[in-house]
């Protein structure tokens, strides 16, 4: 049976809440997932979270009776509670009425089997959680088999990179890792390496992808470091038609995850 | 001469701070653009401030100090502040030190010649400012001539919008219309109007677009409605190999405007 909780100073209550910060994200390993669509995701899945809570004003939708019911039966702890705590636990004014705390996946490079897909994302130095969270996404959406994190990049346990990969973080696989890590990596199997650069002639519209391909994005503001350049199996541009010489990160990792996909049709 | 000022009540500091919000903006008809880039991005467009504030702590940048002299003899009321107001005046812990207001263009959709350009972009009830912004910067670099703005979208002259299009809010025209009047003013000349859908057959590389092309990005969470669907002249569907059924508006608004571009090699 679900407690009920209404008090602020509860202790699940603080610990979903503290989930909030990268701290208490990595000594519980645990992470904060909002709102039945991603839960429900997750579940479809083969996660139940490990914590849940919601409230039942407004009603309980019959599928989150269901997950609710389901993560209880898996020994989750569950917690039934006031819209005014679920606002405060996500952070945000319209709060969603159902919260679950999901186990961290492992997240070492040995656990990738590259051999899953024939695309991978892979990021460096990202420091924007809603462009990792929609690089996941997208990856979902074309078909990679998950997002590999280069040196230091933003949390993709963050809420913010949870709600934005509206998901797919429970679809695509997640690795972490220093470059020279994986390269070593990388090179001990099969792959394409691809980075985008302003230094090449190489249109990403003229060139051949090949299986596995992995794609690179670099930074936000500098793009890949000059010395990881010429570890890159090719480099292409996008060609710019405007003034601006550069695309926002998430998008140009669209583009060229699409152009991918669709030179392989 | 500038004037220096160092006090949070001064009335030029409350202007320039007031502009976060829209219904200032709407009022004094100006926008607030931040940082260097963007501002020189600006001028080279051919765009001015009307107000101008800096510091020179920690030295000012040539370019800069340019721009404010130019902005200065153009009429611009100018002045030099601390980091501190900078903080106050932008919302952010790390400011830039140039701050600009500018004059908001006109946005009647009779100012729009779409002879300009073969593409535009065209996003209803798009409610992120973050993602107006990034269609902005997507828009300039694949050669759009503008967006054109359906029905209630986010404000493009906020503050979230004008940093995500990175300077892209003074290259692309922007226009903002209801949906019976926007298609008045479309039939009333040349164009082929593209929206992608769930419900339909064509796939998004399998198809011809003509030239003007105008892409339509329906809302985040609905798409677009019903019943706008049988106005277009063409409905796609970009097909995702995942389990998603949709992607991230900016992103679906990219991989379509570059497949367009693509196909018109």
């Amino acid at each position: 049976m679900p407690r009920q909780i209404t008090s602020f100073s509860n202790d699940t209550v603080k610990r979903l809440r503290s989930l909030r910060d990268k701290k208490a994200r990595r000594s519980e390993g645990l992470f904060l997932a909002e709102g039945l669509r991603i839960i429900a995701e997750a579940r479809d899945e083969g996660h139940l979270p490990e914590i849940v809570a919601y409230s039942s004003a407004g009603g309980v939708h019959p599928l989150a009776q269901e997950i609710i019911a389901a993560a209880e039966a898996n020994g989750a702890d569950v917690i039934e509670t006031t819209p005014e705590i679920l606002t405060k636990m996500s952070g945000k004014d319209n709060p969603q009425m159902l919260l679950g705390a999901f186990r961290q996946p492992d997240v070492a490079l040995a656990k990738v089997d590259r051999g899953r897909s024939p695309l991978w994302l892979v990021a460096q130095a990202l420091r924007d959680p809603g462009n990792i969270g929609t690089i996941l996404r997208t990856g979902d959406a074309v078909g990679a088999g998950g997002l590999i994190l280069i040196d230091d990049c933003a949390d993709p346990f963050s809420v913010e990179a949870v709600r934005a990969s509206m998901g797919a973080l429970f679809t695509q696989q997640i690795a972490a890792a220093r470059w020279p890590e994986f390269l070593a990596w990388l090179r001990n199997g099969e792959g394409q390496l691809v980075g985008t650069s302003l230094k090449t002639e190489h249109d990403y519209l003229g060139v051949t992808y090949e299986k596995p391909c992995f794609l690179l994005i670099g930074n936000e503001q500098q793009g890949l470091p000059a010395d990881y350049e010429p570890e890159c199996d090719l480099l292409v541009k996008i060609s710019m038609s405007g003034r601006a010489d550069s695309l926002n990160a998430a998008i140009a990792a669209a583009v060229m995850a699409f152009q991918v996909r669709a030179s392989w049709r």
